[in-house]
């Protein structure tokens, strides 16, 4: 099964694509730029979402639901937003189909048409901020801190599954707050519980910083960003927080009476991570063999393979096998027993290395003699000989260790790949192999949609932790204080 | 806060909506039929989602995530599908808005029209079988046993918050199934799950039985449902479960290679349960005060209120109040501490009876000085003073107390409102005052029809466990087999 998918140096975005459609994690459909989330995919969503869910809980937010459909007319209350959000969109006009007059299948009514187009939301800043202008009166309403799970349209022209979807799936929080000074916290609380669910549960590295302003979300005053390196040494924006300032707060009229009793506007955030998060486990760790899962996001953490020849051999393995299992899941994993008749280990073993199942057990006859099972790790494909009664110490100890391995195996990859450069040759060198460079920028939009124009690159973000320094410009040599990341991205 | 809650008796369409939006379960949105679910409904929404999936999850199903969007020409090819649910949805007609020519707002860009419109699904039973063709080749591919939650849209003229609303959330299960008998078997696993959930969890008795020809699910053999009473005597559609023969299948030309080497069409069933569930569960057990919910499902299970004059006494009841919650808390249960010092503790009672919070402790300074805590349980409204050391005990028990209660109480009533008659005339006077019936029925449309355009009242299915028993019609006096229940219902 392996051998279908094709080799990562050879080409890296056809690897991808072979990867997600046969391992099972997604497929396209039969609507343009819509894909489907097989059970395989959407079982290593449901992980994410689950863990993410329990952050963005345990950090006072709370879920709630807010409708599919936005009124047209809201696009345009937010300037900025409009330009960024309401262009490519789908765009409800009519709500009745009728029999065709030819009797051929069914035509669009044209009776049924909306006085007032509605579109499917891009994203809900403004039908939230619709809602709360009800909700808020006076300082003791606040903060809300509300997150929302759903699907949202952007009408991509060019689609890949999971990096760019018409329809994907994703959270949505969205807060309001009294005082700046508490949604720029917010901001800040979000982008690091972004980069401890990346860096944790994904176990990928990530470098979090403020997005220049070209870069920034349409309607906001900051956005902070989180960014990781692909195998390809390009960049992925893994997620985003957006401090909104007060702009949401007047497009929809939303004040409140201060402790003070004054009126104010009130402040805003919003922030979100979408399956977008999919594409990047894959491409972060994954290898010509298939998918390499962390631990903590698989859904399968260890399979059970018997090797035997004769139907009588399988009762006699199962018989040690079955305890083990038990086991194992009384450990908190979830195994799996491959004991399908219908094909050999060895098409057993490429599939689950393409699955991406961290851990395989097998045990044969000569196992049942010696009282050993073999132990083979998916993230080094390191096998080894174990004394059966070992077996559940070494699996579970197996599980932080994989995971462990892959986060350093990502960051070793990251650090070997990321240059500091004063010379725009270089800058351009690196990026024709892949990597992130750290280089000065004068600031201006105009230099930065140069070296884009130029070079493909953008500026990722201008990271948290990055030094003062004095240098200067990569492009236009004039002054500058920080170096910012650059890279070519998804 | 009870008190701007309509009476049930006054007016029982007012109290419902007045609870759901009082408390804080739902409210209406800017978007015509469209509902927001607020954070309190949304978590009770999670409750049963959660256990719904838990279930689903046991018996074999795994999650997946299909497109928002369907080809209006998939709609055409079910002959009786296309009549049940293409008619009333929203229609994406266009891709693109623009800015308006004068300079106000924007338009829809008249040059971004789609080629084929895509319909907002309304149910996924099309694209899902479009999809199952290329999945599925040999009897080895079968069974496909997949659930998904997502949001779904009909074009509802009249809505009613949970109970009908243009969009809803929902779970819907599509199963794919070599023979009939394995299809039909899967179609009666799913209802008694459903009952199992209703009964076990929503505390709400159940009705299980067949829908008639009139009431069947477009484009299936045989319909499933599952009937609860509300407390008007009227029945309620919680959930269905369709067995859909091969006619998705035949539809889509799904075929797969049967064991003997034949080529067949696949068996389907499809099944689902909504919010709608929410509005049930409101309708089902709350009273003049406010909801009821049963512990399984409520967010929060007990709260704890402190009674004092003097800021120095919060901190005193503090002390024995914060190791209580803990100790109810290692015992699985939620529980809310609300000290808050801008309201009284009467507004927070009353607020915790909308809520429907199953068990309020409340202690005072005579408490302090007796070692005492007043519990009072949310169904019967009852209060008793008990020893501190005893709370703990007390309030886990009376979990199960209240949830077996709930149900108890919704059992005695449905049965006090179902009758048994053979007379017309009795038939339309037991509706006019609200309840099942159980009567004869000659088993044709045309009776039925006639019977729900002179009673508004629908056979709501011919439950399973009605016994053959000789009888006459009760309106047209033609043989029948067999009693059919009857009820008015939303």
């Amino acid at each position: 099964m392996a051998k279908e998918v094709t080799n990562r140096k050879e080409n890296y975005s056809q690897w991808y694509n072979d990867l997600v459609v046969k391992a099972d994690l997604a497929d396209n459909s039969a609507v343009r730029g819509c894909m489907i989330i097989k059970p395989y995919g959407y079982a290593i969503w449901e992980k994410m979402r689950d863990q993410l869910d329990r952050m963005i809980k345990a950090t006072g937010h709370v879920n709630a639901y807010f409708p599919l459909f936005i009124p047209k007319s809201f696009f345009s209350r937010e300037a900025s937003h409009v330009e960024g959000f309401a262009k490519e969109c789908a765009i409800v006009t009519h709500y009745r189909l009728k029999n065709s007059p030819d009797g051929k299948g069914i035509v669009v009514d044209e009776d049924a048409r909306l006085e007032e187009e509605l579109i499917v939301r891009p994203t809900s800043e403004t039908i939230i901020w619709n809602t709360y202008k009800g909700w808020i009166q006076s300082y003791r309403d606040l903060p809300i801190l509300i997150n929302q799970w759903a699907n949202v349209v952007r009408w991509e022209m060019r689609t890949r599954l999971f990096l760019r979807t018409a329809e994907f799936l994703w959270q949505e929080g969205h807060t309001a707050h009294a005082t700046e000074a508490e949604a720029i916290e917010e901001t800040e609380k979000i982008i690091n519980l972004y980069a401890e669910f990346a860096e944790q549960y994904m176990a990928m590295p990530v470098i979090k910083g403020r997005k220049t302003e070209n870069e920034r979300f349409a309607g906001a005053v900051d956005t902070y960003t989180f960014e990781a390196m692909m195998q390809d040494g390009k960049a992925l924006q893994a997620g985003t927080s957006h401090f909104l300032g007060q702009n949401f707060a007047k497009a929809f009229d939303v004040k409140f009476a201060t402790k003070e009793g004054n009126l104010d506007y009130v402040w805003a955030t919003s922030w979100g991570v979408t399956t977008r998060l999919m594409g990047a486990l894959v491409m972060a760790h994954s290898d010509d063999n298939g998918l390499v899962l962390p631990p903590r996001l698989a859904p399968i953490h260890a399979v059970i393979v018997p090797i035997y020849q004769k139907t009588e051999h399988l009762s006699l393995l199962a018989e040690k096998i079955l305890p083990l299992k038990k086991e194992l899941e009384a450990k908190g994993l979830t195994v799996k027993f491959d004991d399908r008749d219908t094909v050999k280990p060895g098409f057993k073993f490429a599939e689950h290395e393409l699955k991406g199942i961290p851990v395989r057990i097998a045990m044969g006859p000569r196992d049942l003699e010696n009282g050993t099972v073999e132990i083979a790790r998916r993230d080094t494909l390191e096998k080894k000989t174990c004394p059966l009664s070992e077996a559940v110490g070494i699996v579970t100890s197996l599980m932080d260790e994989i995971q462990n391995n892959i986060y350093q195996k990502a960051f070793e990859f990251r650090k070997a790949n990321t240059y500091t450069t004063d010379s725009y040759q270089q800058f351009k060198e690196i990026l024709d192999k892949g990597g992130f460079i750290m280089a000065h920028w004068d600031g201006t939009s105009e230099t930065e949609e140069r070296i884009k124009e130029e070079t493909k690159a953008t500026i990722r973000c201008i990271p948290f932790d990055a030094p003062e320094e004095d240098g200067k410009c990569i492009l236009t040599g004039k002054p500058s204080k920080k170096r910012v990341l650059f890279a070519r991205a998804y």
